[in-house]
């Protein structure tokens, strides 16, 4: 399993007209406040509310016919299932999702919403993936993971490619990371547009499996991380996001929750952009380093579940 | 004291290069949700994070030379003070805002951060009136209202204009109004344009002085209304606006602030914008009103308080 820049084109040439071209936006106060000039892109306002549109369009859009009408499968109760649900409806494709039977009462009705098929399952008495890998022998469904997948990795990638189409030039790209497929596409994206830029990936500190897997070169994983940023709970680096990170990131960068707040916040009250915790990660690291220059910050998601976090703040 | 629409053209000209051309959104659940296709006007992008930095840049500019260097007065405890210090700060112009001493600290920190000169005042023992008539005859300050000057309500109407730019013919075209200054301004800039698109203003339900105004044909004041929308607790229209109101608006429109709340909710969670009570009023009567066709909505401002927003939520 492996990935070229080219698929990444090809994913852009896909999504054309069918994702939302997202804006960038900028803010002095932040400028001064870091001392670099910040490109933010704004995937909050991607189709869905985060990134994960591009990977699930991009994956069910490259299906064989006969595959996309018998259906699709995932596991997720984050992005990715309202993701695979909108795509699916746009593309005739049913869309089944295993979620757990204690998941926001908001995620499930957002699925549902889009059109997914969600088959709860207790955490005590069924593993998702064998429930997963039994719905998809007896309905013929084809799985299509979150992350770890070359069209989801490919779609995920053309997040960077459109921000250098609208700002070019980049000394550093700051970029959240949970299972690696938005840092392993943007990071391919900028080696093969702007080599020059550096690519960092950002992790709450409590989930920090990719640091660790990225220094000690060996898949590391973590066991239901403690951290605001639910979109980055996940146990580890996929087997083809762990190749590109290793091969295309310059560097990680862990942010605690504390920091991970204060620049969500800041991006709600300065930037009056609504993100999610995950979709902050990006910021708290360039707020983090301060490198100067030019830096891009990938702001991931805006999909934040408001109760829980008002009850943070 | 009267307007003409050509001095919102040249407002647009003064304006062009220093304000932001701010984005419209759009949003397909919103659509369903009022059956109409509504286009969301986003001036909480705007700098200073509302539409108030339009007036204040267009008064300030349109000074004569001597006045501009003697510098400019407002009162203010709300987004104008910020608008006024940054667009003095960008021409050059000394601004001094008279503020109540308990107002909230990050509002004076804010129009302190912009470079305004801020003159506290105990409610109790001293009118705002009176301490901003001695400190500009002492000083030879102009005073620069918040809305009720032709200056300020030729800036303002520009938000219609750039929209109009970007979006063509409306059916109907939403509002806040708090002194009207918005409402007025947009009003005039919407019939010069497009003659047939209807303008609503909208109220808070217990601050409905403009909307008594306007079916009475006689100015009507409230004594600080308790509303959520904090920038429409103003007393009443002003001559100005309360001359172009009656002559350009079509319907003023009231809502709760369950109603108001539901809607900047929906702002929040469901378009990621961040935007303030008062800059919700426009959706929240379009919801009301569900009438249809293309709306324009003009989402005012993002200068939430969170401290007490939260409490509410």
């Amino acid at each position: 399993m492996s990935l070229e820049f080219s698929s990444i084109v090809d994913a852009a040439s896909i999504l054309d007209g069918f994702a939302h071209v997202t804006p960038v936006h900028t803010s002095t106060t932040l400028d001064d406040l870091s001392g670099s000039q910040v490109l933010l892109k704004c995937e909050n306002f991607q189709k869905t509310g985060s990134f994960k549109f591009r990977g699930a369009y991009t994956a069910l859009s490259r299906l064989k016919l006969p595959e996309r009408e018998r259906g699709v499968l995932t596991f997720s109760s984050g992005n990715h299932a309202q993701a695979l649900a909108l795509a699916g409806r746009l593309l005739g494709c049913p869309t089944t999702i295993v979620m757990p039977d204690d998941a926001p009462k908001v995620k499930l009705d957002a699925t549902r919403g889009y059109g997914g098929q969600v088959v709860v399952y207790d955490r005590d008495e069924t593993s998702r993936e064998a429930l997963g890998a039994k719905l998809s022998k007896e309905r013929g469904l084809t799985i299509v993971p979150p992350y770890d997948h070359p069209d989801i990795v490919a779609g995920q990638g053309t997040v960077a490619k459109e921000l250098f189409e609208q700002v070019g030039h980049l000394d550093f790209l700051f970029v959240p990371c949970g299972g690696g497929g938005l840092l392993s596409g943007c990071s391919l994206t900028a080696k093969s547009l702007y080599p020059t830029c550096q690519v960092i990936g950002v992790e709450p500190a409590t989930a920090d499996d990719a640091t660790q897997s990225f220094v000690s070169k060996t898949l590391v994983k973590v066991h239901n991380p403690p951290t605001i940023a639910d979109g980055a709970r996940t146990p580890s680096l996929g087997e083809l996001t762990f190749e590109l990170v290793l091969r295309f990131v310059d560097d990680m960068l862990t942010v605690d929750d504390a920091e991970l707040l204060e620049a969500m916040v800041f991006l709600w009250q300065r930037c009056k952009l609504m993100v999610e915790p995950t979709g902050a990660l990006g910021l708290a690291g360039l707020l983090k380093k301060k490198p100067g220059g030019r830096c891009g910050v990938i702001l991931s998601g805006g999909n934040a579940d408001f109760p829980s976090l008002l009850n943070l703040l």
